[in-house]
């Protein structure tokens, strides 16, 4: 479907329903949020699909397009939703229109509009300017936080020049770049930092470096006062050492086992570490549970990566 | 001086040496080497001052633009040198021309071209295009650098729409983005975050939480391994935790005094605070010397910062 294709739909029908993606980020749920006032502003009825998965840091931006119970719509639209097992935990109809960024969406909804880019932000932004939307500063917030969160900021290698001068736009029409980079990107608690400062300290590495394994015990969490959503993506920062082949990170549960948690370059397997240990997961990253305490476990783990390294 | 001003003054001279200042970054350096290149386009001779304290990771774009020994100028030019006493190190002699995007710059140069923008790149950018110079790769890259570093790839409170305009333009010359995150940014050695685990193990936190302090002593250094290139960015540290107005970082230098970076939130004046200690920079980014060791002037600090948050 063309952009002005996309446009005469949804200029032609009214009553919406906007569905974000199962586990929702940024990009799924600043678009479908955008595109849902968007289409208010052209006199439309239309919500959010009220997507219980979403996180705390989005949830001030989403929750206020969210459908009252009882909303039937006429049409559905999936956002950022490349195929339709990753439809919305609960939602289980079909989809009049996709609007996504995805080049690997298979087409799974009656009309797709399909365009490259880094973010669905960046989709939704065309298509809001094709409408002849003049952006408000509430949309650009939307957009803004849809379009930086698919780049991490604009660091990732998806960004490109028409990431950046889709942000440009947005901070023009009124997105604080300043302030929500700030707190999507910038702001940890103290028992995170605390937390993070053991684990760096800690680090150790092996295999002449292609190696880096952090312990997470039950006492540090203790020292640090780290709360669950103090721990998340722990799993990220062994790997990010230069030369690091395989970060592998032991976070001792309280039961006496340990949960590990692998990522690796494309140079070894994380699925073929984890499936080792009785786990598995993706080629770079992968999930094992070991029955031992973390001293134990890691040595396992360095046996197992002696073979990897042979 | 205005922009015409600028590319008339020097349009019409030749043999420049471009000085960057003490403890360079990738704004100083790429800036500089930018510069420097298009006023070779120009057919002007034009040389960097070899800035001695210039880390590993920049030698490789900054080095092929040094002078050679012996080579002699008539006109030097300081590039994003707020003050003359940031010059680097050994260099003695005055300045002709400084272009610099501190508005707190004191206008020690004979003649001065400023400009706000968040990286001296920018600044550089828009005047190497006022020369009408058709922005090859090389350019592109350094002054990538440039901007991306100074707005900590476009994360930092002084990112605006014109920053993200100018790396789009970057890209679209040829700057490699993608690469140039991934090793600027994405990529710590053992040393850096074997550093960040000490300092997020000791960062203090004062004022209720207001102010985070971290202190960078010798001995830290040397248990961590850490060479200076290892240090870059360590300002922004104490800042990421969430309540923080005021990170502040203390340097111990082998002279006995300390480095003190600042930076803050909307809510206080990193300036400010900087220039009671004799020191300057942005609102929101300063520094200044202290003629103490760390725990003394940690104590100064706090002094300052209980008026700063009385």
């Amino acid at each position: 479907m063309e952009i002005n294709e996309c446009v005469k739909f949804l200029s032609e029908r009214d009553n919406y329903l906007l569905v974000t993606h199962a586990r929702p980020d940024g990009d799924t749920l600043g678009s479908a949020a955008a595109l849902c006032r968007g289409l208010r502003k052209l006199g439309k009825t239309a919500y959010l699909y009220p997507n219980s998965e979403t996180t705390e840091n989005y949830l001030g931006y989403a929750e206020p397009y969210h459908a009252p119970d009882g909303y039937v719509q006429d049409f559905t639209i999936a956002i950022d939703i490349a195929s339709k097992d990753l439809s919305p935990k609960g939602y289980v109809g079909g989809y009049d229109l996709c609007v996504d960024h995805h080049m690997s969406n298979d087409y799974f909804a009656r009309e797709t509009f399909l365009m490259h880019a880094a973010s669905c932000g960046e989709v939704v932004l065309t298509l809001l300017k094709a409408f002849g939307d003049d952006i408000d500063a509430e949309e650009a917030t939307l957009l803004y936080i849809a379009v930086s969160t698919d780049t991490g900021c604009f660091a990732y290698g998806n960004t490109d020049a028409g990431t950046l001068r889709a942000a440009a736009e947005l901070i023009d029409a009124g997105a604080d770049n300043g302030y929500l980079n700030k707190t999507l990107f910038r702001t940890a608690s103290i028992a995170r930092v605390k937390l993070e400062g053991m684990i760096y300290s800690g680090l150790e590495f092996t295999h002449g470096g292609r190696a880096a394994i952090a312990v997470v015990t039950l006492d540090m969490l203790k020292a640090a006062k780290a709360a669950e959503n103090d721990c998340e993506d722990l799993a990220s920062l062994p790997g990010r050492v230069a030369g690091v082949k395989a970060g592998i990170t032991i976070r001792e549960n309280k039961s006496g086992s340990c949960k590990v948690s692998v990522r690796t370059t494309r140079e070894c397997s994380a699925d073929a570490i984890c499936q080792r240990f009785g786990g598995g997961g993706h080629p770079m990253a992968g999930g094992c549970t070991i029955q031992a305490p973390p001293e134990k476990a890691k040595e396992r783990l360095i046996a197992a990566l002696d073979e990897v390294f042979a």
